[in-house]
């Protein structure tokens, strides 16, 4: 009983640098939230201003003293042994800083940097599964498509880090190029942009109503979320183009349950929010597609927690 | 020094049960083998039966007696936890055959059962790998395409057993109808009907001096094994056929290397045996479709021991 309660006590600081925002947050043993606050992203700043920003505002918290260890999720090519973060697409300051030990001198608590897939997945673990599940796949529907592994209830990296590289899975050798150097990848079928390609050019030839008075003739506003509205009207159209989008996310999650069998697939970021719109026609894939019994084991859903995935996963990282 | 010597002289018993041979070992700690015997497959026989002289066969080694534990591989749809023979597509008799206990019974040794896919990736991963490397994909390329995982040096097996069906990852959404259900999956590429499949047809209008003096006639005859003999004679329509073949494995090891970026990659079974043939060309998808950094971690070789992957790693099963 002591240790229950000893163990309820214990907090964490979860940092997760986006490219528009940080968020900051303590966070409890259970991953809920205790206090959070949100700052816009220095962009512009040198990486060590940046990093003494937020640890001015993380030292604000009333908990504060009272947390232990720091976690950190950011976007890029991050060496999790050293703490260092390699490249991040969204902040060009950021080359080869050494991250994890400038926020240890400036707080003097140990500090882990990760891959922010990697912490979203264990944002999913902790919130979505409610730690209960050995195994889950996070996968980011975003601009960029990411994914983040969890076996044995913790991340794994791989050989050399960048286990779980899910959106540059080939979904059809023939296809699109990809940023990536790749063909065909699972990211030019539902990465956001692609999605909003596609439907441009299906809405050609099917444009319908209720999205013409939604667009009003400026083809930059469609967009999975206005996809998503005009599905949601009933928009035969809109339901089409996530059938499609859907499908293709259902080869990529039968090539994932075949292969590793995870007892859950969690899906986050924009993309997603599309909800049964896209799970529903992925579905159908996957039961064309995967193993019967790897299939009925895995279940699929849509996080509920999009937005404290990464904050929540920061902490939860400085936890293990 | 003394656990050591210990260690070493500790002694498992692996079986692999094939659908035309039984092999049995006496294996050390080490995975090398002290004695084996190779006998053919009861097919017909009742399952009690075939156990029955396996056992018997199994006592009259020397070092039955020190041998701790038991481990089988055998094809099928294997409940490991339970040690049963849910269904095994070489063996029509078997079928919820509860092996484990039937094998502890007559040996009143501990016994593991598992997938034969599983015990060859063990295999490689003490033979091919010495058991150097924290994580290993296998792949067996006979007639079915079949994986095996090593994630921090342990069999990954998944949340309902069936992790590693690489076989059935989708190659070409667009492609050939698989026995799976799936369509344009790995296997009806690269598994050996396959193979023979697309060589009759290329060879219909690319039919060489070399194949036509090896095949006489008998398209039957067009193997893998003879496209392999024909490479090395310096044939070129076989050349391409590889070629063909291999971009196609390529393909598949990249979303391989993409998604959990082990250490190593071993190819085992027959379609393997061409070698270079099959790995060059395979390489180079790798170099155009995988990310540079997990490819470039990633060790990929042909099996040197192919024939002893399967009682070996079901060997050190016994082991672990």
């Amino acid at each position: 009983m002591i240790k229950v309660i000893e163990m309820s006590n214990q907090l964490y600081l979860g940092i997760d640098m986006g490219g528009t925002n940080v968020k900051i947050a303590v966070v409890n043993a259970y991953g809920d939230i205790i206090e959070e606050v949100v700052m816009k992203t220095a962009v512009d700043a040198k990486p060590i201003a940046a990093v003494l920003a937020i640890v001015r505002k993380a030292k604000e918290f009333k908990n504060y003293s009272k947390t232990k260890t720091i976690g950190i999720g950011i976007a890029g090519d991050i060496d999790f042994i050293r703490g260092k973060v390699r490249f991040s697409p969204n902040l060009y300051m950021w080359k080869n800083v050494a991250l994890k030990s400038m926020i240890e001198r400036l707080t003097r608590k140990k500090t882990l940097v990760d891959n922010d897939a990697n912490t979203a997945a264990l944002g999913a673990f902790w919130l979505d599964a409610k730690a209960k599940y050995d195994s889950l796949v996070c996968i980011t529907l975003g601009t960029g498509v990411g994914g983040g592994i969890i076996l044995d209830k913790k991340i794994y990296r791989g050989a050399s880090g960048s286990a779980g590289e899910i959106g540059h899975i080939t979904i059809d050798p023939f296809g699109k190029k990809c940023n990536c150097g790749n063909t065909g990848c699972a990211e030019t079928y539902i990465g956001a942009n692609y999605v909003s390609e596609y439907a441009c050019k299906y809405l050609e030839t099917h444009m319908s109503p209720i999205i013409e008075n939604l667009v009003k003739d400026n083809n930059s506003k469609i967009t999975p979320e206005l996809l998503f509205t005009a599905a949601k009207k009933g928009d035969k159209s809109a339901v089409e183009i996530w059938n499609y989008v859907g499908g293709k996310l259902g080869v990529l999650l039968s090539d994932v349950i075949n292969f590793i069998n995870p007892e859950s697939i969690i899906l986050c970021g924009g993309v997603s929010g599309a909800g049964k719109f896209i799970i529903n026609p992925a579905k159908e894939e996957i039961a064309k597609r995967a193993f019967k019994s790897a299939a009925k084991t895995c279940k699929i859903a849509v996080s509920k927690y999009t937005q404290k995935l990464g904050v929540v996963g920061a902490a939860m990282l400085a936890k293990q």
